[in-house]
């Protein structure tokens, strides 16, 4: 081998102490970063009885091979634990500079355990750390705490990843901020970290990782910014959200709830008019041209700080049209509120949602909502009830809890409303338009998740295309097909996109899979292959796999709420929806492709060809 | 995609016509070659009724992506047909020049069904196709056929793929000559051809296939000439069979019909020695610098014509020291007469093995022999043996039919001393020394194969060391093991070794897997990858696994000869052997990670993951 490997800090905040492990060269070719770390070590390290929100639960930034490295994309990582919303694998992406530092800082992952009494954060400088107090910014919104690290330390350069008030609060969609505009966004990780009283994790390193082959990273970050307007040049553009109107005529945004209703001023909360009404400029992440995210300023009605970024899709969706809300200003208030509370904004816009549906039927009255009418379409009531779930406050108490626990605790019927996935809350992508995307919902190992799933619609452009070939998917399937062609497309396919994290590199690259190869054998050195690489990230989905059999959880979980079943009232799926058996089917298929046997449990000799034999003695007898 | 395929000849026999087939690039893209074209129009096409020696069989010359494009290793092409030998799928490679001539003459495959009346051959010439009279040539040594139709059709440029009077005669183990030198070996393929009359495939071409990319195939062409002599140095200085004394001292050398007795002079029929005395030069494939083709001139006591060129280690051994015989000029001899009369060397001399053993048991008596003193070590019995079998005179009658058919109509026991699989004589390679090797015997599709196998004694090579990590192999098993370490790395490693023949690329070049794939989209303009390439072998390997379940093969004929399971009576391995129920297991566990049922029956899944769920109903109820 080639003397490609790093340094994981190891951190127990129970004993107040930090320690440095350096696996081998081995470990870091066989599991290479993201998902494939952090399910390593959860499956290894929790068990069955984990409390999510114990000190016995591990909290895991893992960097990748790639991240941190001069190429575009490369500027992600992922953070997971056993997730307080599921109580199976947790993770979320993040990307920005905060993991490009903690690469420059000598680190590829932190593995933090225990808890502290006092609140703490953790300050990591050039290969050392040191466990600080942070009684002082306990209670802080993420900018101010941001502020005041910055300040504390003496350094405007420091990278924080942190939580705000609801990640300390146990709210169970709390997430990570990074930056205060990148959130590490789903699974509830932030009430983990809030949980073992960890505020932060400051970031700063000067040291670039050092890299096989610089001359072919040159060529291939040449290639792409020749290209990047030309593949994506809406992205580049606008950013997420620039195609609701179309989204809205397919039947892909969902409106009220996923119930599908009328939303006749789509266009107010498209990302187009969000540019042009109130866009500043467009912010980007670490050795990136395509300059995705937007940045906002509002002053009225509602003053919203640029400091917070702006909206992606997913927001605009679930604090807008999932709430019936075509308010952009209010939305934008929502968004930059949930970046202050540290909350995702998928789970708190789609838990208002059910929340809203729930008032609507007399589930939840105005004696529970402190007198607000939570009607869908209501933006002043989303934006309070935001804050309040954010502070826990009043019937946000409840909703903090996730759509899914707040139904079992209202009854009446109020389950039905919650459209969630294990208990996360469903994306803003519907699974009656893409059904292989409902397929990916159910079958996620963290709930409904839409960034490693397949997006049917997308599969015939150029780029995607592009993808499917190189991995051997020559012809592809129809939307509507949920059959075995469909979900032969998916398990490559969303293998594929699982790499994307491993690695990471940033899905929205327009690299194929030649690219990426071609990337990390210029970074390690390694005479690596896509075959490789491709099995790392099945290796990596068959350790979550596990990491949820080892929880507790059956094959019948994996499935969708009951509202995708039946078609939309009105518009373009008001005569088609999911079949519920034919769904079945394809989950049961996927698993045997994937080498589980019938009920989703990866099967001995699969873990024997993934060359984690380790692994078996974690399948419950 | 991008224009990349071409032209497939169909030839009725029984018919006396040809035509052209143009199958869409992405039946070119997801069957490739080899192999891959084999067993796709075998499975499609015959059927479990269909008699290998009837006209209903088809015989299919398969180039593939690479073959008779400027790079090394490109002189590779395969042919196939329902084995006489095995009555499962058969097939062997060849080298030479002759693939490439028919990629200049415009064609990827030949598909020969039907049967002639009277004998003819196949003349090809830049895309046209003619069948004619052969009657004159019926009969001929594989030399004067191919000088009298390069006469007939006044060109000395023509290349010949020919039978001999082995092949005419129907012996099961006649082979595919081509260039009267590259035996397309095993598998009985000769036989086949015989039984459709059709003496020889002659073909001329003077159109170079397209290249996309020609600056890269160059790049590494370049990179391969200057390593070549540091990566198989003893190839291209000997050839194959250059350490003989090391395979005595292992073990791995067949002595006197796989019994392991001693040997004492094994020096005498190494390759260094060959060279040394008889060797004139090094003859080479089509673009190929590694030159490992041995060519020998011998004046006394036989007169050896370098034009038929000379040994591999597979014949040194196999009419050499499994015959218990050290007589140089003796094995040459035999070679070229198997050359002449079109036969495989090494099922002949593993038969005539076999015929010694019985004669030394009494099984065979001098009644049987023309008298001869058919005892190990006698070389001019054995000299006389091959002559007997390739005119089906006397005792070679019964011999032809191959060990297997031998053993069974011979009764007395003699089925102990028939070392094959599947009806196909074992290669010159021990089992009990190399279990992966052993492994691959019984579970191969075409019965006992070295080629498409794993050489467990070599795997910590630094080229096959190099070659395992680019599949994620990372950690290197004992040569003793046969546990899931071992059956994993076989089944990455062999899958590897199947990709070789389906591109192909002479499995002697020392490219990795990088290399393999930068020169398929070099030549082809795909965005292909490994993962694609390694799921088209196997698709290749899946599909002769379903021809053989077609053809009634069941999980039991995948085994080993009694012999392996005892040690030898002395030297290396005689304390250790085989273990018959770590082999069982072994073979399932195979199965399994193939995504084969414990019968070893390919599953529907695997079938839909593979993109030929056509193939589903081949599987018999």
């Amino acid at each position: 081998m080639l003397g490609y490997n790093g340094r994981i800090l190891r951190v127990d905040l129970s004993e107040g102490k930090t320690w440095i492990e350096e696996p081998s060269e081995e470990f870091y070719r066989r599991y290479i970063g993201g998902r494939g770390f952090i399910s390593y070590f959860l499956l290894r390290e929790t068990d069955s009885k984990t409390d999510p929100l114990g000190p016995e639960n591990l909290l895991i930034f893992a960097l990748g091979a790639v991240t941190g490295n001069p190429i575009p994309g490369a500027g992600r990582h992922s953070v997971g634990a056993i997730s307080p919303l599921t109580g199976g694998y947790g993770e979320a992406e993040a990307g920005g500079y905060w993991g490009a530092e903690l690469k420059r800082a000598g680190f590829d992952a932190i593995i933090i355990k225990g808890s502290s009494e006092k609140p703490v954060y953790l300050w990591i400088n050039d290969g050392r750390a040191e466990i600080r107090d942070a009684s002082h910014l306990w209670g802080m919104k993420t900018k101010e705490a941001q502020e005041a690290i910055r300040k504390e330390l003496s350094d405007e350069g420091i990278r924080v990843a942190q939580i705000g008030p609801a990640g300390e609060k146990l709210v169970r969609f709390a997430c990570i901020m990074h930056d205060i505009t990148r959130a590490a966004g789903r699974a509830g990780l932030g009430a983990v970290m809030g949980s073992k009283k960890l505020k932060a994790v400051a970031v700063r390193g000067s040291k670039p990782p050092k890299v096989a082959n610089p001359a072919k990273l040159r060529e291939i970050s040449r290639w792409l910014a020749q290209n990047v307007e030309r593949l994506v040049r809406s992205l580049h553009l606008y950013g997420t959200g620039a195609a609701m109107d179309i989204g809205l005529q397919t039947g892909n945004l969902p409106v009220n709830n996923f119930r599908g209703d009328p939303f006749p001023n789509v266009m107010d909360i498209d990302a187009r008019t969000l540019k042009k009404k109130y866009g500043i400029r467009m912010d980007t992440c670490f050795a990136c041209p395509v300059a995705c995210k937007k940045v906002v300023k509002i002053e009225e009605p509602w003053k919203v700080d640029p400091a917070y970024g702006g909206p992606e899709y997913e927001t605009l969706a679930s604090l807008g049209s999932d709430c019936g809300i075509d308010d952009l200003e209010a939305i934008c208030m929502a968004n930059q509120l949930c970046n202050a509370y540290g909350m995702d904004t998928i789970s708190t816009g789609a838990t208002i949602a059910f929340a809203m549906e729930c008032f609507e039927n007399g589930i939840l009255t105005k004696e529970d909502t402190n007198g607000l009418e939570l009607s869908f379409g209501n933006a002043d009531a989303m934006v309070k009830v935001v804050e309040m779930i954010g502070e826990r406050k009043g019937m946000g108490d409840l909703l903090a809890e996730g759509s899914k626990r707040a139904a079992e605790k209202l009854g009446k019927g109020a389950e039905k409303f919650a459209i969630h996935v294990k208990g996360q809350e469903v994306p803003m992508h519907e699974p009656r338009l893409k059904r292989g995307l409902g397929l990916g919902y159910a079958v996620s190992p963290t709930g409904a998740d839409h960034c490693h799933n397949m997006h049917d619609t997308a599969l015939n452009s150029e780029r995607i295309a592009n993808e499917l070939r190189s991995l051997g998917i020559l012809e592809i399937p129809s939307v509507e097909d949920l059959g075995p062609a469909k979900v032969r497309t998916f398990y490559y396919y969303v293998n594929y996109r699982v790499l994307n994290n491993v690695l990471p590199i940033c899905l929205f690259m327009p690299f194929d899979l030649v690219h990426k190869v071609e990337i990390v054998r210029a970074i390690t050195g390694w005479n690596t292959t896509a075959w490789e690489l491709l099995k790392a990230a099945e290796r990596a989905t068959t350790m979550t796999r596990l990491i949820n059999v080892m929880r507790g959880f059956k094959s019948n979980d994996d499935w969708l709420p009951e509202r995708f079943f039946k078609p939309h009232r009105s518009g373009a799926l008001s005569k088609t929806a999911l079949d519920p058996a034919q769904l079945k089917k394809a989950i049961k298929l996927y698993y045997l492709m994937m080498g589980w046997d019938e009920n989703g449990v990866p099967k001995e000799e699969k873990l024997h060809e993934l060359d984690i034999a380790w692994a078996i003695e974690k399948i419950p007898i």
